[in-house]
């Protein structure tokens, strides 16, 4: 691609259910004079077909595309060369012919949902170890209780203790990036090998200064795609297991009861945040009755949402919220941020970031 | 001092209620070979007296001491040369003969209680803004519920959120540790100004690793004695307000309505690990019925323990625990960890750590 400091001749079509913030607008033509912005104000999530108000000429100029599962083709859309979407996933774009007949790059929100994720998963952690759900039991009951059971540990605070994060990307990256400050161990699983410090950076998009885009806070790197792999991984003395991978042949149902044995030696807690049937929910509960585990979070569940007479809502030492750790009033802003990056680079001739390859289809 | 690598004629005399690590004690010995090792099992928080085993022969050779609140006359133990209290507070020696009438250096465990401290105030905090509690009591009537109530404002992440540390000693470091591995802004309230990179460091333990010993991580810093330059502070637009303050005169009941007024701009969440009476509980009640502030966790209360009756237990967005978040198994490893580098800094004719100013009286 050729330098084009201005974007001079480029039309970014915005698709938005919300209104566009003028101050985003005024910033827009500042850093690039030459770029023509068109709003449509229409949900591309919950809508049928394309939005009524754009005309076949806006979309003949258009080059620039930031929208949800809604596109045109490319005869509508002919200059295209760039499509920002507004979602961390990708799935639905694999099957439409803008993405699979062309090669227009697609660029996707990943990095966005890795704050607020993050800290469900430390929260939901560290409310488990200070027994955070008994003392807000207290509560209702005007109960000042200090002694712990007889039969329950010691608190133990997370200094020294082992965080395996399987799926190591941008999300796991920022709870690695936490956890390292409060003094546990990182080890970290990826699909791919990562043997090298450069195999081991991530180039999707990252509140400045947060994650771990280096890939440098792990003390250990596991990878693979079998069986056998993932059991190695489960059985290197995890006090917390942090499922964060995406749902596919190969990870639906990789945690069930052979899984949750080898996670019996720490008594792992185990932390959903990736797709409800990458867990077994049968297996999870008699993971939970018999001890194998010493607790269990879930964002995410199986099925979802889990109905109302589902035995796993009543489970000890568990905390089900309903798919929500990712919801952050910064998302917004942060989408905006990351389409700032990309316009730069469209303007300078790089490579975008938040690239999906349509070799692996993420 | 002179140094004294092997700690040759030297006598520690350890009076606790639980057996000596055997591992401990090899690890002193081939650390100091010339030093010996007396244990007394006793309890100093919960006996009278002094331990009926220890002999005068002991107490007259003793040279270091490890206890809790009972200690001999200096007639007794005239060479004692370093007492390691158990605890990392020592309101209780200012009046005792052994510290007031001579200088022998007392030295406290203060920094044990860091870690677990500091995850305390993240974890509640992070429960508060991720609404934890309230899909806890969804969870027991089986309620999958992912609506905000429309008068509930979206989920808030940490990143670029303010909080603001009044008592910046090792648990407040702690947590500005992890605070800003969240993204989060750091506010620094000491008694004494720190204008100088130097004035900022702070020589007491730290895990090695946490905390914020050299005093690097607060984007600004705040100190005073008087109500007015607190009232600054708080003034300074605080997402989440941390008293770690010990209980004196100028600190009781300096959070009363009017502080809560000042942190009505930006509905500030106010958490108290510090002591109870720190905060004027009347007026607490009234900033969370007002919404003055957004929710508070309360770890000490005042009174203390809270009664049964108690109108506070019922407020809303309120966390109480019972005077817990300092509980950890590894408070015993890490008290050993701070008598480590005292004996090591008396071997080397070095200045203790953690060691109590008679001037300040901590």
């Amino acid at each position: 691609m050729t330098p084009n400091k201005d974007l001079t001749g480029h039309k970014l079509l915005v698709i938005t259910p919300t209104d566009l913030n003028p101050e985003y607008l005024e910033h827009l033509h500042s850093q690039f004079p030459g770029l023509k912005v068109v709003h449509s104000k229409f949900d591309p999530w919950r809508s049928v077909g394309l939005p009524p108000d754009v005309s076949d000429d806006d979309w003949k100029t258009v080059t620039i595309l930031l929208t949800g599962p809604k596109f045109p083709t490319r005869e509508q859309a002919p200059n295209l060369q760039l499509v920002q979407l507004q979602s961390a996933g990708a799935n639905y774009i694999l099957d439409n012919p803008l993405f699979k007949d062309t090669k227009i790059p697609f660029c996707t929100a990943n990095g966005v949902h890795g704050p607020p994720i993050s800290e469900w998963v430390i929260c939901t952690y560290l409310a488990h170890q200070h027994r955070i759900p008994r003392f807000l039991d207290n509560m209702k009951e005007g109960k000042w209780d200090s002694e712990h059971g007889s039969d329950a540990p010691d608190i133990q605070d997370a200094v020294s203790q082992r965080v395996g994060i399987l799926g190591y990307g941008s999300i796991g990256r920022q709870v690695a990036r936490v956890a390292t400050a409060m003094g546990m161990e990182v080890y970290a699983y990826t699909n791919r090998p990562r043997p090298t410090p450069e195999s081991r950076h991530d180039d999707s998009y990252y509140v400045p200064g947060l994650g771990d885009p280096e890939g440098v806070l792990p003390s250990k790197w596991f990878s693979g795609t079998k069986p056998e792999e993932v059991d190695e991984f489960l059985s290197s003395g995890l006090d917390l297991l942090v499922l964060a991978v995406p749902l596919t042949p190969q990870t639906r149902g990789m945690i069930a009861a052979p899984q949750f044995k080898l996670l019996a030696g720490k008594k792992t807690y185990v932390t959903n945040i990736g797709r409800g049937p990458v867990v077994n929910t049968d297996d999870l509960m008699t993971a939970l009755d018999e001890g194998w585990i010493r607790g269990a979070a879930l964002d995410v569940t199986d099925p979802e949402p889990l109905p109302k007479e589902h035995p796993l809502w009543h489970k000890r030492n568990l905390i089900i919220t309903p798919h929500v750790s990712g919801n952050s009033s910064s998302y917004g802003p942060r989408l905006l941020a990351i389409l700032d990056i990309n316009l730069k680079r469209l303007s300078e001739g790089k490579d975008f970031i938040n690239s999906v390859s349509r070799k692996r289809g993420y």
